[in-house]
C-alpha cells in the first residue's frame, strides 16, 4: 500500500513570535509511521512541527500551519491508497497575522478567529473509489456521538475515538467506528501496538 | 554566584488541548546555564516547555504558564544573586480557559486575551540591594529605544536587545544597554560565546 500518514500539531501565527498551537506530541504518528515501514507500506508523513524523532520514510513533507498540511494533503493522496490523519490539526487561526510582534503595551487584546480548512472533508472530496481515509477524533470521554458525526459528514472509512487523556501519554484507549455502525474496541494498549492494530483494520477496508 | 535563568517559551492555555505559544527554543538558556556550570555558579533553571536538552543544574523547576513562571520566580529569587531572564514568556493569556475542548462547528471565535504577570517588573519590586536582574528583550530590528524603555521601566541592571532574527537561530547578535546609557555591540557569535560574555558582564555588574 502506499500510506500518507498526518502527524503532529499544527501552529496558526498570530504574530512573528506567538502562535496558536495544540499539545500533540505526533507519538501515535510515529508509531503509526514505524508499524508501515515495518509492513512493507511505501509511507508518506506529513508533519506539523514535532520533537519527537519519525522514522526515515521514502516522503517526508513538514508543514507547519493548517493551512499548509490541507496544501500537502491535497497534492499528496491522489498517489496514495491510504490517508491515516493523526495530526491534531488546528481547528481556528487568527483573521489576520500581525507582520511585527504585538505589543504588551498594547493591554487587553482581543484575538479575531476564523475556522482553518477542514482536511478530512477536502480530502473526501477528490478521493477515487480505491482509495480509503481513516480520521481520528480527540474527544472528551464518552463522547462518541461527535464521533460519529465526524465519520459520516466527512465521509470517511474508520474514525478513531480517543479520550482526550490519550493526548500526550505513552499509550491509547480507542474505539474505532466504521459507518455501517460497528464499533471496536480496543483496550487499552502501548502505541506501537494500537499502530499495528489500526493498520491490520486499514488493511481489511481494500477487501 | 548562584544564578537563576529563566528559558523557553510558557504556554498559555485556551481549552484542554489548544494554547497560546511563542516560538522560543530554549537554546540561548540552554548555552547560558553550560556557562554558569563551567563557571562554578549555584544554578537554578526555571524552565517552560522547551525540547532542546538542558545540562543537569542543582535545582531545575519545570513550568507552562506565564503565570507558573512569575511564582516560581518570586520563589526563587531572594535566595539568588542574579536573575537572567531568557524565557520568551506569554505577554498575553486567555481571559478565560474552556474546560472542554472547544469545537470547531461553533464558527468564528473571540478569543478575548488579558496582559500576563510582569515577571522583570514583578522581581525587580522585591529586588534587596546584592541582587541583578539582567533581561531580554526581541524586537523589530533596530528599535532600541523599546528595549531601553523596557530597561528602565523595570528597573533592571542590564537588558540584552536582540533582533527578531536571532529566534530559533543558531547564532546571536545583540546590543547590551546599561541603565547609565552604555551600550555595547556583540557581533554576531555562537549562543554558547555569547553566553559566556554575557556571565562575565554579570560579573561585572556586582563590582
Amino acid at each position: 500500500m502506499r500510506v500518507i500518514i498526518t502527524a503532529g500539531p499544527t501552529r496558526e501565527a498570530i504574530d512573528p513570535v506567538r502562535y496558536l498551537g495544540n499539545r500533540s506530541s505526533g507519538k501515535m504518528g510515529a508509531a503509526l509511521a514505524e508499524a508501515c515501514i515495518t509492513a512493507g507500506h511505501s509511507t508518506t508523513l506529513i508533519l506539523g512541527p514535532v520533537s519527537t524523532s519519525f522514522p526515515s520514510v521514502e516522503n517526508r513533507v513538514d508543514v507547519e500551519s493548517a493551512r499548509d498540511m490541507h496544501s500537502a494533503v491535497m497534492r499528496e493522496f491522489p498517489n496514495h491508497d491510504l490517508l491515516i490523519m493523526a495530526a491534531a490539526v488546528a481547528d481556528y487561526r487568527p483573521k489576520s497575522v500581525s507582520p511585527t510582534k504585538l505589543s504588551r503595551s498594547a493591554g487587553a487584546l482581543t484575538l479575531e478567529l476564523e475556522p482553518t480548512e477542514d482536511i478530512a472533508a477536502s480530502a473526501s472530496s477528490i478521493r477515487k473509489p480505491h482509495q480509503r481515509i481513516i480520521g481520528f477524533s480527540l474527544e472528551r470521554d464518552g463522547d462518541l456521538a461527535r464521533a460519529r458525526q465526524k465519520l459520516l459528514t466527512k465521509k470517511l472509512d474508520l474514525i478513531v475515538f480517543n479520550p482526550l487523556k490519550t493526548m500526550n501519554s505513552e499509550g491509547v484507549e480507542a474505539i474505532l467506528l466504521y459507518p455501517d455502525g460497528r464499533t471496536e474496541n480496543v483496550p487499552y494498549s502501548s502505541k506501537a501496538h494500537f499502530a499495528d492494530i489500526l493498520l491490520n483494520r486499514a488493511a481489511a477496508l481494500f477487501t
